[in-house]
């Protein structure tokens, strides 16, 4: 039998990962892969710095050594932090939620739109993408410019991606991803009030994980 | 409740469909999406050319106008032949297993190398790669040299898998995409024995129209 | 002797092919090739969506085979429908007026514009400009937002035509192309208004021809 | 009535000049653009390396303006000497034969191929396409390593350019260009014998200046 | 013993020259290389177009000729007339000050902005920064639309400098190149009052040539 | 008085932070910055995987915290460890050997070769090429497939580096960049035996650390 798609949630906010949870919840499907999501009990309470995304490498490589009944993991901060390290020791797919998430928009527009918390990670992410090599495909990132907490409470969220979402569109997005992984309750809400595809990233990577799985079961 | 992923072969021939439907057996779950593999009876025996490739594209916009009960389409040829066309129609997503096995292959290694069927078909896979904007993550294509008919039965079919996959690699491929729709068979003992990722475009398509479609059920 | 180059208008509005030929009045000179003007009857009033351009593929394929006589073709319509089919098929070269426009404008300028007829088709184009590996020389596309129907006789083009050519010059165009097959008309007044080099992309179709044509004949 | 478009030589070898003339001779068409040959008599005999590119600047102005008849210029040297300098005083289109020679190409084949006299001025054309932004349908360049007056007369030529034909057709190359402006002569021979494309600069230069000249007479 | 860092200022504005003398001051250090500050009196008094630019090839090609006791060479124009003449003839390195300062400004920041004097050489600009293929790292450039001579004495230059480096903030830069040769001494002011690293090109050059010269002393 | 250039080794090799300073001997001049190399002591004995590159982040960033006397850091590892985070934190210009060394490569050559140690670092290395966005100007990577300490004191290396330099060259390297922090020692010598520019990244970094800190003494 397969092992649990392992999500782990980098920062210590263990609210954040019961929002990623139930995200995932209809992903859990009988005879499909469990998804477990894990909280990184050693991280920072919220990653909102390039050096908070250095400081959970190490333990994410460590949480990967003890999990080896996992069948993929998945980092779900959208700085896929520790990608690179996870990747070079894990025996099973490593997957970021930045990468998933960019690709995943990528089957489904041309252009894309990411909706950042904060503007500081924009270089952050601005490098990954052209590391990636797809940066002819990014239509632009604009930041909500509030903190990870704000989003996964505030009732003012919702408003203001619509603004985002909507300025992202007049600079020529046709698809978005939400830039963080606590936002997926916004998601089915804010593609119908916008009219295009809006992308969360766990979940995103969540459906390539399974992938990985359901097709070793063949 | 949600319709069924319609995964649509667009050559006439059967046996291919029937290939797809094996490939697809472990993705379909007790309570996610449908998962079902119609021929396009218009389309030729097999699309081995540019010429082939058009003539199909008003029959699947047809068939998609006819499926409205679908909640995904996906395009189970590795030409993408009428991917345009069928998104211009389509109130649902429509994958083409080209771009979905590429895209997948992006978030399992840096560079990528395509097997292909036969030659012809490598430049419509490059314009096609450029246009996707990924040109800098592809380490190569190279082809079996056989017809589709040949891969689907062929005893020869694995021990040549091998070579181009062992060529691939040392163009400096570190994932593999098989570039038809009729090789899942081959997936896990070419990943075994190579060592490496490689991806079945349709498998991969259908993971990513089943995320699209577990994502609308949060 | 050689035979005439085909200039083929992919919709069935005879008034638009009667602007073609008119346009090309300069180019037919003695002892060259002759530039013969057709209407693909098959084809819909007016190519405006994806679909119809889809829509007229297998006719040209259709129209290139009964014109062996040909000794170029020119798919005078901007989207270029057909032309890997087109291409897959004729035994002579065939161009497309948007590659040719484009390609044209790159030996005037730097960084060109682009003036679409209506928004609908500037994904199309762009999809179209990254296949091509051009798109680091383009300032920009803005529509007219007029129909076909409409820019063929309206008099308030030629001002919309200033407006838009104005914008693109603001966005750093440095030449313009006329993204229609039937504005060759205002090509000379627009280029002596803005004062840049503006290119009829069917002018520039033929002059490429022609060049094959009279190459061969060395 | 419209001046001549006038071909510049910019080396001082009558020969090279006689050659371009033969070239064009086709290109001459009652009531068409007058196409005269001149030579550049304060160029050196042969343009072969950087020094020699940059000598010819000067004068190719001062040529430039002493024609003021002319209705367009062509700077009949594969290295485009003096080009951004000539656009920056001529009042008519300034056409180089490389960069029209690649346009042209890119108008027939996806990749090109480039067949250069000597493999010292490799890396000038090289940073040259890499300028022109279109290094992605570049399939490389090779040398006859012959010296200009060597293939202007030696027998030997052709046999070399089917050698470095072939061998840039391995590389991937669709289409050639022959990277020097005395070449025209095996132009079609080579067509043949390689049955891919083969584009001579000059004449491509020439068909993109009497398509400009062509369209002014609308 | 080693030779001179040779830095030649290309136009015959002595004033200029002095100018680079002073701010190289620092640079000049115990045992380290000499540097050297020489006017090309053969050139115009200043260097505004591209014709310009072109007259001072040749005689900066003489002048390192002469110069054999040189160790390396600086041609002290923001346009790097000549760069590739020189380097073809000279023994020992040649740098420009367009190239050093750009890659230097690469080594501090990930988007770049340049402060040109005018808006007319922003397209020469473009081109050689597409040709060193380091575009998608450019965030923008924009001129002070001043002449040379009015930058190097006028009062207003500062308060333009500082306008035109926060209108390149907001374009995305993260540090600035002074597109001149003649702006050293407001790099320091610019980079307290803007927050960004300012960068000197012709210091930047200097840098580099020593790092030449003191490697080849181990 | 300003403060030292700090060279960090970020392996805990002390022979290897004797290698570099010996390497900067000629860099230490009257009246210039400080040069001091300091060993990393938390470091691993070699940095030879991602997870040791890992491993230095945080101390070196709390070394950069301790130095607050520093003008400027370097991190002498050529996978530049902990740039970001070091950036992040630092008030002062942070370089890294990877970095710099390629800049300062593309200010000599048009196309790079680099000399890796093994094998196993190509790909973080492409990685983060690309990531810089100068990958069209890499000809290529090839390994010398030794240990950093076999290459410190075997007799073997230089022989090896120019079997390796020697392949780049047909690669079409222009210049090469020692792909290590310790092999200054045969720069020299193989930059006589190949004839092109061979650089060490440390002594380029430490240059362009210099021209930071000279500049501000203007």
């Amino acid at each position: 039998m397969t092992g649990p798609i392992v999500v782990i949630n980098p920062n210590s906010n263990q609210a954040v990962t019961d929002g990623l949870d139930r995200a995932l919840a209809s992903f859990r499907l009988t005879g499909g892969p469990a998804i477990e999501c894990v909280t990184l009990t050693e991280g920072p309470f919220g990653i909102e710095s390039q050096l908070h995304s250095d400081q959970v490498v190490l333990p994410l490589v460590d949480l990967i050594a003890r999990r080896s009944d996992a069948a993929a993991f998945i980092i779900a901060c959208y700085s896929d932090p520790g990608i690179d390290a996870c990747r070079s020791v894990s025996p099973v797919p490593v997957f970021g939620i930045q990468e998933s998430g960019l690709l995943t928009a990528l089957s489904r527009a041309d252009r894309i739109g990411i909706v950042a918390i904060a503007e500081a990670s924009e270089k952050r992410h601005r490098l990954y993408m052209r590391r990636m090599g797809v940066s002819s495909r990014i239509a632009g990132e604009r930041a909500l410019n509030m903190t990870v907490d704000e989003t996964a409470r505030g009732t003012g969220t919702f408003t203001r991606l619509q603004e985002v979402g909507r300025a992202l569109i007049s600079d020529g997005a046709e698809a978005l991803v939400l830039g963080c992984a606590g936002m997926a309750v916004h998601r089915a809400p804010l593609e119908q009030v916008l009219g295009i595809p809006v992308i969360d990233p766990t979940q995103a990577a969540v459906s390539m994980a399974m992938g990985t799985v359901l097709a070793n079961q063949i």
